[in-house]
């Protein structure tokens, strides 16, 4: 059986282009005992994919040359061979850029669709998700009354941790990049506020204004100039849980900026760095608290769905860019 | 009763200089019940200090224009109306750069010289070995089989932070400006390597080459061009206890420096802004782990002391252009 895949066609310098990216027809292997054939129905892009672009150390393996992309995929079960999943179930797992795909059966997430739309497990209840959960809950520790700044904001990722925040009886305060983000932020997410930093000349003023009481806890996920004028604002024995730098992803070289760390050194502040694997055995804790504060309405979430296989590379562009309002999922 | 005293006389832009103090005659206030007349043995100075100099919110107070400058002194009680001190006593505190002072007995340690000799108690188990103590056990948690590297290690909160590191079975590599601190370093306090980073001109080559197995733990009291060497070397779970930025200090405006915080992310590394304060409970466990490890002969100690009172504001200026070994102390 053929079928179409996106490979790595080339190593990009700076911003990724559609030339980064290649379409080809491949041929699927027999099925063998233990597995199943998938139709990809969800792809998801995100931020943390153009790191594995480099040829370089880091905290997951590079992308191979020539080799499909990959990356979390809902997929519906079309024929099986193993005990474990049968014709017509949902699974979610991290799968590649195929149309169709053959693959064992364990490592596949059976997809609730009673907690949540299918296409929630890319995000709300997927890496983005889980990503603000345990950066809020364990990094970040939010206590009512305290303020909230969320860089990123209205993206998967920090809409989740800017809900977490307001769960928790906290100020939070968004940064995004157009008015449509920051007017969705406040008026469906209920962030107390939010500043269009693409508008905004003083950065570091305009989140002194909106947050009167300076910033306990900044959950970062851009970086740069951004990232300083909220630490600018950090209150003594502030929280940064460092989730994303995507300011500097496409950047070639190290950039450079003010030196913040007096500012770190002297309020007494904690940095973390973190990804989801560093909270292996909790993935169900997660998964059961952010579906709980779903159904109980205290969480929304919402997608940029983009349609069309052929259209991922694309939406993985755009998520550079800023396109997308919450999660960017590619419908197959 | 007359006695000298040293008073901030302007807010240095910059580095310090002798005109930043002036001298002066003041007089001493009658004795009343619960206050006692004191003797300034030892005076000590740190880096710290500069930041107080700044007319700027920080974690703790700045010093005022016209008064007298203020640290840790050690001195000798020459009367007492408190029950709790009596003639002859040696006792510590936050006290005034004054030859003589009264003061309340409330707020002072006695000095027990059983344990150490009693400038010790402005180094070793005073602010810099309570600051190194806490550092390394609350933040950096050192495990045996990793790799320490101290920053400023020739300092006295760098060669308590290093033996600290020894102690728990680590390999500890030191940063300083000068040969004979890095022979000092590794030869007298046992680390396992040295970099003198004034003669050094790759500097992260020079912390990969001695640290095979990458950096567990970074303490951290320099920052600037160093601190971003160590950092590109740091390990995944890394550690860095940000106790000081003595580069930066005297820097007019933030200076620049790559933006580091993607290595901080990728590699999962926790960075912590700490002052002792942070721990006030707990400054007696400090004291007697610290002194149990001297008595032993599991930790060393060195000082540089400089005589005389009217040397205290020249003794403060040398440490920026690193003139100390260990713990600069002025013995009046």
């Amino acid at each position: 059986m053929n079928t179409r895949q996106i490979v790595l066609a080339e190593r990009p310098k700076g911003a990724p282009t559609t030339d980064t990216f290649r379409f080809e027809t491949t041929t699927l292997p027999p099925l063998q005992p233990g597995e199943v054939l998938l139709q990809g129905k969800y792809y998801s892009v995100d931020p943390y994919m153009r790191g594995r672009m480099n040829d370089r150390r880091s905290y997951i393996a590079p992308f191979r040359m020539d080799q499909p992309m990959e990356g979390a995929v809902v997929a519906e079960v079309l024929q099986s061979k193993s005990d474990r999943l049968s014709t017509g179930d949902l699974v979610t797992g991290m799968l590649p850029w195929r149309e169709k795909m053959v693959v064992k059966a364990v490592g596949l997430l059976k997809t609730d669709t009673s907690l949540a739309p299918a296409s929630y497990y890319l995000g709300l209840l997927g890496i983005p998700g889980l990503t603000a959960y345990f950066g809020m809950m364990d990094i970040g520790k939010p206590k009512a009354g305290e303020t909230v700044v969320i860089s990123g904001a209205a993206g998967a990722v920090g809409l989740v941790a800017g809900q977490i925040g307001k769960i928790h009886g906290c100020r939070v305060i968004g940064i995004a990049g157009s008015d449509k983000k920051t007017d969705i932020l406040v008026d469906e997410f209920g962030f107390d506020g939010a500043i269009n930093y693409k508008t905004t000349k003083d950065m570091r003023k305009a989140v002194a204004e909106l947050c009167p009481d300076g910033v306990d806890i900044y959950f970062d996920n851009v970086g740069g100039d951004i990232s300083d004028a909220v630490i600018s604002n950090i209150n003594f024995h502030g929280r940064i849980p460092l989730c994303g730098q995507i300011a500097l992803y496409n950047a070639q070289g190290i950039p450079t900026g003010p030196r913040m760390y007096p500012v770190l050194l002297t309020r007494s502040v904690l940095l973390q760095g973190f990804i989801i694997r560093n909270f292996p055995d909790r993935f169900p804790e997660g998964i059961k608290q952010l579906s709980a504060w779903l159904k109980e309405g205290k969480m929304k979430f919402t997608e940029t769905i983009v349609e069309g296989f052929d259209q991922i590379p694309q939406a993985l562009l755009g998520l550079f860019t800023g396109e997308n309002t919450g999660k960017m999922v590619v419908k197959a």
